[in-house]
């Protein structure tokens, strides 16, 4: 925790008060956040707020921020729109900054009524010089304070932030990168940013001591220039992960039905991302994708990849993907492939790069071998490995010596992930368990397979061009940064 | 089938000789082959072939070609590469026409020894006017003679035929299209290519009444004239769709390595799908996006979407994704937002396009009501609608009634695939059973979710990018019919 930072006691509540709090609640709000703090177990002080009821789910209910004994570190509120300038007005009253607004129904809803909502409550905010997350969003997640505000249970802390401007993304990515092992410091969904600005969140996580690496959704933002500046020095330091949307004419729109922003002109980002040397991604599963090359790799010294997979069509395949994505797949050194050809028959192998070699594919022996020979080439900077997944192979299982199969296969995987650890020539090391489609019957085994690799600290991804993708990400950082 | 044609023997084979079955086998080869015509109940005659053996899987077997007591329709060869030209020998000796050339070892070692092997069978081809597929390949794949290379059992027998310079490929495709209920009349594997052209076999499928779409995985192509006559001749019948590989420098020295081929220019390329109006797609999964479009959907009468999905993040990456595929998401007409308006309030849902109206997910009645306004809007031509994976779901099992989850989700899925079907305004609808990145916990589910609507005959994908995609290359293919 930062020391003595006014956002201190928003990220670390001792006391929550919760406005919409109900005991006959009626779909998602402030009894919805109330459960899932309970579930979670906030350690703190919950008050529920409601007009007329004596107790919410066991708790004592209080009839307005101002009935509260003590001043809460944050109010959540989660009424209907047109209530909420009323609650910001008590806030300002009994001298409660921090402030999560639930709430939707302002500017991003187009309509007069919201616009006008929208600009009666930045009047309150700036008079009353609030603290705000929101409105129209799910405001805070930060898992070492047992403070959720949506559905996702934190499952551990971690070193990853996330600034979102959509509450729906936090949710997903919350869910998805916990189920790879990755853990969050801090995120926060602040929708329409009406108080609170991206900025300000990013000069707190930028001294966070327990955030390494800063990722976001972002819809429009207000201050280019300051947001620009920030995040060119913070990126030097922490990197910076940014899925910007809106930047098609449909996207655009749709943006400003979301939160009302102004999604801003591909050019103008574009100038940003070059300026920043912020890392730029297309979605949210990419976010995820370069968080585990950063979270677990060292800097490669170059984009020189040792491809080896199983196929010719697929070699070929995965070629395609490193060319169009900026990766070299380099010729191996004659000496190389001399040492590989005393092993490996030309017929029906390639011990070209990529290389496709069948046999390897369950031995780890012979996988190691290939490896130390093919890693040691000079000629190479980093390795893609691409997995077979157990329930994909095509063989009947009658032409095969039983229990051997998925043995030979998990026991090359084993020796990726030590051979990986060992980083023996300073090489990172990364693997796509491919789906190959989604097929049906290997679904799960695949997510099991990236997840058996993730957790032991080495990147694995869910196809081929992801783990291209993220790599030439992660190698652009690091030539970005060797500029200075 | 079609009626005398030179190739019909060799797809519909009455009786099978195997060159390289044997009583010991060591790894891949004619017993595997064997086996698997056994396996999938070829129903023929199989004469394995062995210099010494009397017996190999309980079937007598022939110490050569000439031995055989009837002229075979196919003789597949599986030994190494420098007894291939004797056995072609043989079958020239002998009278046999078609041949399956499995042994690799060729042109695509890029060694002396292979090119020169490479060239004398091309000479035995073509002075025993022999019909060869290969070498260095898979081969033959048909589901109605219970005839097939490869590991995969057919589960049936349909209208897609894929020309594959892959064996691997081939195998990919056809597990995971059969697990979507897409079923193939042939598919052939043709490696090196020294014999039969893929000329040669789109001529046989474009006259073949069985082929109704006609797929390939092409690496590097001899004639490329009398190709772009002849496809561009096809496609205006039978949508020929093509993953053409190697056309960045990685790939197309993968390529050489390969198959040896050439993979050719960029522009060249081009250049071709501009005038054949063949459809170019850039991955297998996407081959069989496109076919689900093609064999289950009416044409479009333009490109103007429907997008309803849930949450605001999420409706900002469709409409993003719809901007950079190429689909418009049209705004409503006045009268359809007021119709929508009068039973979905405004705040934290957009009844503009694209839809986020979180009630109805769980809803087949009112998701009825908003597709039946929606699709009648004028502006739309088509509908893709996301839907939410049970396992996916975010939200607390604690904080939500129990059973009626999953029913809700199930009857919204129902209504989708009545809908779909009913087609009540003349505008397809597909669907995407978004996995959100892979999720470890809902991959099977997003896989058999897809299945149940593919199955039903309506086009689901894997991602929302996979279907707006899906939808602007079959969007396309009809623009580019209606220009004759």
């Amino acid at each position: 925790m930062l020391e003595s930072h006014e956002l201190n006691t928003m990220f670390y509540p001792k006391s929550v008060a919760l406005v919409g709090a109900s005991p006959n609640p009626q779909g998602w709000g402030g009894t919805s956040f109330l459960l899932r703090l309970l579930n979670i177990g906030f350690p703190g002080t919950i008050y529920p707020i409601h007009p007329k009821a004596t107790e919410v789910l066991g708790l004592k209910t209080y009839p307005n921020l101002q009935s509260i004994p003590e001043p809460v570190d944050l109010v959540i509120i989660a009424i209907s729109a047109p209530g909420v300038p009323r609650i910001l007005e008590d806030c300002v009253v009994a001298g409660l900054k921090n402030v999560h607004i639930f709430s939707s129904g302002f500017g991003e809803t187009g309509e007069e009524e919201g616009k006008k909502l929208e600009q009666q409550i930045l009047e309150i905010i700036k008079r009353g010089n609030l603290r705000v997350v929101g409105p129209n969003c799910m405001g805070l997640y930060v898992p070492a304070s047992k403070l959720a505000a949506w559905g996702v249970k934190p499952a551990g802390s971690g070193h990853v932030a996330f600034l979102s401007q959509s509450g729906g993304h936090g949710e997903i990515l919350t869910a998805y990168a916990q189920s790879m092992g990755v853990y969050f410091s801090k995120l926060i969904s602040f929708g329409n940013a009406c108080g609170l600005q991206v900025a300000d969140f990013l000069e707190y996580l930028h001294q966070d001591p327990d955030t390494h690496i800063i990722t976001m959704y972002l819809e429009g933002i207000k201050d280019g220039n300051r947001l620009t500046r920030l995040i060119k020095e913070i990126n030097q330091t922490k990197p910076v992960i940014i899925l910007k949307a809106g930047l098609t004419e449909t996207g655009s729109r749709a943006v400003a039905s979301h939160t009302g922003s102004l999604a801003g002109e591909g050019r103008i980002w574009d100038a940003f991302f070059k300026q920043t040397g912020a890392i730029r991604v297309n979605s949210l599963e990419e976010i995820i994708d370069v968080v585990l090359a950063f979270l677990y790799l060292k800097p490669t010294r170059g984009k020189r990849a040792l491809v080896l997979g199983g196929g010719g069509g697929n070699s070929v395949a995965f070629a395609d993907i490193c060319g169009r994505q900026g990766l070299d797949i380099p010729p191996f050194s004659e000496n190389t492939r001399k040492e590989l050809n005393e092993f490996i028959r030309l017929a029906g192998n390639s011990t070209r790069n990529p290389l496709d070699v069948w046999m390897v594919q369950r031995d780890a022996k012979l996988y190691r071998r290939v490896m130390e020979i093919a890693m040691s080439d000079p000629s190479i900077d980093l390795a893609i490995v691409d997995r077979v997944v157990g329930g994909l192979d095509v063989f009947d299982d009658d032409e095969r010596p039983e229990g051997d199969h998925d043995k030979g296969l998990n026991e090359v995987n084993d020796f990726l992930i030590d051979f990986a650890k060992e980083n023996p020539f300073g090489k990172p090391l990364v693997v796509s368990a491919n789906l190959y489609g989604n097929d049906l019957y290997c679904a799960d085994n695949a997510a099991q397979l990236r997840r058996k690799f993730v957790t032991a600290g080495v990147p694995a991804y869910a196809s081929f061009e992801s783990a291209a993708r993220a790599m030439v990400r992660f190698i652009h950082y690091h030539e970005f940064l060797s500029q200075f």
